[in-house]
């Protein structure tokens, strides 16, 4: 296999932030949670000091990525606005506040020879986070993370640098105010692309990389990876209405889950309706949805009772719209709506509205994603909607956390095995 | 990024074996707890009845393995002894008789908006298992991956294949006949290397690799897969005999964890002795360990007290000898131990032998490994040991699974959002 060379300074870079985060990561393992929260008020208020400094940068960078004729978007999620910036405080507050996902004990057993072997919650040790734009995920990302006792390496996007580099400044002189290491939040300074796969490849160091972004940027670090990845590439959710559904309680789902934030990865992207309901709640739907601006694509049968739908395509079934646009196709019965979602589906998030509880239970049990709802919006995958806290993001992966990854997902466990000298037979 | 492209008929021949372990994957995940108990002794009834099929093509592949000059050693392990064959069957049987892993209720919580949120346990789907030399894996691991409601998809050695393949036939035969499909455990038909890197990069149907066999093999498992690996690379564990230790105590662990079976991973290979005890210690130690045939290797320190140590380099503070060879260094405390363990170690077991308890609270704390004992053989890391049952092998990962993989930890969960029209605000 010939991999492109990368740069070795480079590389060097990076595994000396690799070999600071673990001896950090050995620091917070040991600390207490009164000298983690300490550390993320102390982060706030060194914010705060800041704030005019890392506005001003900001603004310059959002100046820059509009004159290099960076997409509208992409500009607006760079912005650190005074709201957002305020967010990014009393998240540091919030986290602080949550309990300590550090030290349980998950379970004790006793066995025949007298050992006690106890699991412990442990924090992962180093994670790597990459993301796009966004600034405000430096400070929120280093919260979790120092919150559940790991070290964080931080890469954000190139055109967002110097916002993150300020922004992590402030957050170390909290840290190292409150007397804990520097190389516990850090974050990779320089725009080159080679330094996320020399990052992703740290597996010396880094016990997990999480990606935070579109899906192309997922998938690049899922092929360069040889580090664990928690991830998700996209949310396909779709809601089911079953003939035995409750058809005003069906309206109010579709409506909050297309409509409330279209752009989130847990927001309804198509629909299906048994083909019992259909002529009862298309047409009452098409036009709730039709006043909120929401273009409709279904298939034949869907037009003939909205004929303002447009007609769905194949790559309809597939597509994560994040927009006021909806997939509507109507299914024979609860096994047609399970194979579509499991074939044209990304696992994230799905819901079914039905009264009859055979067709929930169907629903349930082989819908094969990460959060399945009953009667309710899939709005609610999500770690404040579950009652965790803040969130890192969602998985919709199987591998060690599935659905809203917060404080206990970033964590591992260890064996305690208490004896007084038995030995193997 | 250059790869050597793959044959297109072995990747689609590996492809289709991942489309009918999805498929069967969705079967399994709502069969009962009996039709699985059921076909596992099935597959026991048709793996007897083909013992004496099975077993001639084995003596073929290790007759051909020794002509070919293969190390004895995997010769050895490649031959299906009598003894070996009835463990297979045995392990089929003891499978079935352990508690199902899968639909426990892991956790339940009722939010303020009326939402009952249930985390429930559910299997990961498709198990790729990459294994070396010993056929008795084929059963083993399909009877683990079964239970948890998994299909497995198997890739033995090459000098194994034909045996392999038969036991898989006879696996497939007793599946079928209790009614299961027989994509649930698929072993890949061919010799060609390829396959490994077409099966662990087959993200679309697996969900889970898990590597088994030497350093080289888990490597290279690690740097093709874009498929989530869990693994151990290897046990190099290491027993502390603090100053505070019984030494009686210390004699029988260290002897134990170094000889009662000196080729597994969780062998003692470093020992490390407080200098304040190592007068006591070493010398009764070397003697009891000289008559064992142990060859000893050791620090200045270490051979003034045990003259025919032979010196110790620090190649032998990484090294997994997998036999009667140890490595042993003086100490000057446990903090040092600690250094000593987090810098050579692999994370897979250590232990301590001390009545301080201090000195058990650090090592406990810092030790930075997947199982730590106190006052115990490093032997005990083994599910069978935890109570867990069979075991697929040790992870030395912190994602996922830690220590032990047993049927829980061949395991994912999902979340049932149980609503009654709930829409988010």
């Amino acid at each position: 296999m010939t991999h492109t060379k990368p740069d070795t300074e480079l590389e060097n870079y990076v595994s000396a932030l690799g070999c600071e985060a673990l001896k950090a990561s050995r620091r917070l393992a040991v600390c207490t949670p009164e000298q983690k929260n300490a550390a993320l008020l102390e982060m706030s208020y060194e914010l705060a000091r800041c704030q005019d400094e890392i506005v001003h940068v900001n603004q310059e960078e959002v100046e820059a990525a509009r004159r290099r004729g960076l997409p509208a978007a992409m500009c607006d999620r760079l912005l650190l606005t005074e709201g957002r910036f305020r967010a990014m405080l009393n998240g540091l507050r919030d986290v602080a506040a949550l309990p300590d996902p550090v030290g349980a004990e998950l379970n004790t057993t006793v066995r025949p020879n007298g050992l006690v072997i106890k699991k412990v919650r442990v924090p992962l040790g180093v994670i790597a986070i990459i993301y796009e734009s966004r600034p405000n995920v430096t400070a929120d990302a280093a919260s979790l993370c120092l919150k559940s006792s790991n070290a964080v390496i931080l890469r954000g996007g190139s055109e967002a640098l110097r916002t993150n580099t300020a922004i992590a400044q402030a957050l170390t002189a909290g840290l190292v105010k409150s007397g804990l290491p520097a190389g516990a939040v850090q974050l990779v300074n320089t725009a080159d692309r080679e330094a996320v796969r020399a990052l992703v490849q740290l597996d010396k160091y880094v016990n997990l990389v999480i990606p935070r972004g579109g899906e192309g940027l997922i998938r690049t670090v899922v092929e360069l990876a040889r580090v664990p990845v928690l991830k998700h590439y996209k949310g396909v959710c779709h809601v089911y209405v079953d003939e035995s559904a409750d058809l005003e309680m069906a309206l109010r789902i579709c409506e909050n889950a297309k409509c409330q934030r279209p752009g989130v990865c847990n927001a309804m992207e198509t629909l299906l309706v048994h083909e019992g309901a259909a002529a009862r709640f298309l047409p009452g739907l098409g036009g709730l949805l039709g006043e909120k601006g929401v273009e409709l694509r279904g298939d034949e049968a869907v037009r003939a009772l909205i004929p303002w739908a447009l007609p769905a395509e194949e790559q309809d079934w597939y597509a994560e719209y994040l927009d006021l646009i909806l997939a509507v196709r109507i299914v024979p019965n609860v096994w047609a709506a399970i194979d579509h979602i499991n074939t044209y589906g990304s696992q994230h998030t799905d819901a079914v509205v039905a009264e009859d509880e055979a067709v929930q239970r169907a629903f349930v049990e082989q819908v094969d994603s990460g959060v399945v709802c009953i009667n309710a919006s899939t709005r609610f995958n999500d770690g404040g909607e579950f009652g965790m806290g803040a969130e890192m993001g969602i998985s919709t992966d199987k591998v060690h956390a599935r659905g809203p990854v917060a404080l206990e997902e970033l964590t591992s466990y260890k064996y305690i095995v208490l004896g007084s000298g038995q030995v193997r037979n």
